[in-house]
């Protein structure tokens, strides 16, 4: 299976295996609403795609690999709630539709956002094939990933950041936490069901590290190069911001040189897994070769 | 030991360990003051000691009740901080003091309470003497308690109410979400360290119930009888705002018959246990009592 069959197949299996995570709740309608809203909103899904895509490379399937894959999507989802809102980014449109606070207010908006991130944590504990050592393992690397530590540490250095202007290392600081911890965890979350050896780990860790410096890279030139409609939201954000950005600290040409070599790092990593690991090498092009 | 000296000891105790906690985390400077600045800003400190008098009147002592207790404070202190926000309360005070966002602006104010409640469910995780498989019953339960179809949801349902004016049996599952979810979770949480059977774990539910209850209809009343300066923050807010409560719904007299019903109902459920439950009897007296 190539990636585009692999991503044929799971995209609609992840969005059902979330939607019925979130109907199973005996909530507040306009809560359950404001959650599926944004969960169904498209988007990717890259985040599962690397748990799914990197157990099928260690050769291992687990009956709870779709449901970690989905509380890892409903924190992604939760960080871009609460990014939109009218404080942080202040965005209209996220993947081409309202936000989820234009929607629902932004009280709602901001619960919808702690309900998801608090839910994720309750999908980890009940997993039923798990053991209780991997489940609390998964939990604690996921409070690390996605916490001060992690991304909400990374999207208040991004704040801090759009007041000044930023070296080379410190935007690179602020990407791989922000973005870096949680396509990382998504993987090694992956790799952990699958049984991997902590070598495996090591190298899967590198190729994290550099596939989300990539995807971070992409995304600054795509804001210079993209279209609006393309993007799904506002193009030329960061330049009229004044945020700091690869192709501004580094020009554009060199900043797709930083893009390839974060690629081609990632891809070396990969190398040091047995077995030919095709959907996470194809996966790393995706990112590098998206236009949204 | 009495609740007086109980108190006396714990709340200088708690308030070290979260600080201890919230000091070993590498995370942005900003982060950690407001992080810290809320869960430093005082309050009864009820639920940490609910957690530590429910193990004590187990008679059971545990090295990580300390760290339990914290991660739920951090619960509540992110619940609070995300309530005072302007599209939620717009509250300018709390405890006396400025609120977070007041302080550190809008933004980190959300990122803030996000990693606290992120960060809760890392310490859980985390637990040094406490099996894998109680680790995992802590943190489904604190997700169930603390989220959608918990807090969360009470949330939701409490700014919904707003808009209208609620019936008795609908306020009443406002506050048993709202309030109540994590005020039983604190009980329950410390009866499950100390290894309490499933009999004393429903009685301990049924008085986490009504005192979670009580809890709430004493701060109705004390919206119509305190002061600003009593409560620490804006009095008579409930009626200026037009909001569902209690001595709104009951009549001041009716509401204080009902609260000496839940507490009396509370103090009924503690003597189904073993021992004398000396501190959560004089816990339920002084959430009845309090006058802030």
């Amino acid at each position: 299976m190539n990636l585009k069959q692999f991503r044929t197949h799971y995209e609609p299996v992840i969005q059902q295996e979330m939607a019925e995570l979130i109907r199973a709740l005996a909530i507040p309608e306009s809560l359950k609403e404001s959650m599926h809203y944004s969960l169904q909103a498209g988007g990717k899904r890259i985040r599962p795609m690397l748990v799914l895509a990197t157990m099928h490379e260690q050769g291992a399937a687990h009956p709870d690999a779709l449901k970690v894959a989905a509380a890892i999507e409903m924190i992604h989802t939760y960080s871009l709630i609460h990014d939109d809102l009218p404080s942080m980014d202040n965005d209209d449109l996220r993947r081409g539709m309202p936000t989820n606070h234009k929607v629902f207010g932004e009280a709602v908006a901001i619960l919808a956002g702690d309900a998801l991130l608090t839910f994720s944590f309750g999908i980890l504990a009940r997993l039923e094939d798990v053991s209780a050592e991997d489940k609390v393992r998964l939990i604690d690397l996921l409070s690390t990933a996605a916490g001060a530590e992690g991304m909400v540490g990374g999207q208040v250095l991004d704040i801090e950041g759009e007041e000044k202007q930023l070296g080379l290392e410190q935007l690179e600081q602020v990407h791989l936490l922000k973005t870096g911890a949680l396509l990382t965890y998504s993987i090694i979350s992956g790799a952990i069901l699958s049984g991997a050896s902590s070598e495996q780990l090591v190298a899967l860790s590198t190729f994290g590290r550099h596939l989300g410096l990539a995807f971070q890279i992409q995304d600054d030139i795509l804001d210079v190069t993209g279209t609006s409609e393309e993007l799904g939201k506002t193009a030329g954000k960061d330049e009229t911001s004044d945020k700091s950005t690869y192709p501004g600290i580094l020009t554009l040409p060199k900043a797709k040189e930083k893009l390839d070599y974060h690629a081609q790092q990632a891809l070396n990593a990969l190398a040091e897994l047995p077995g030919e690991q095709q959907l996470l090498k194809e996966l790393t092009e995706l990112i590098v070769q998206r236009k949204s």
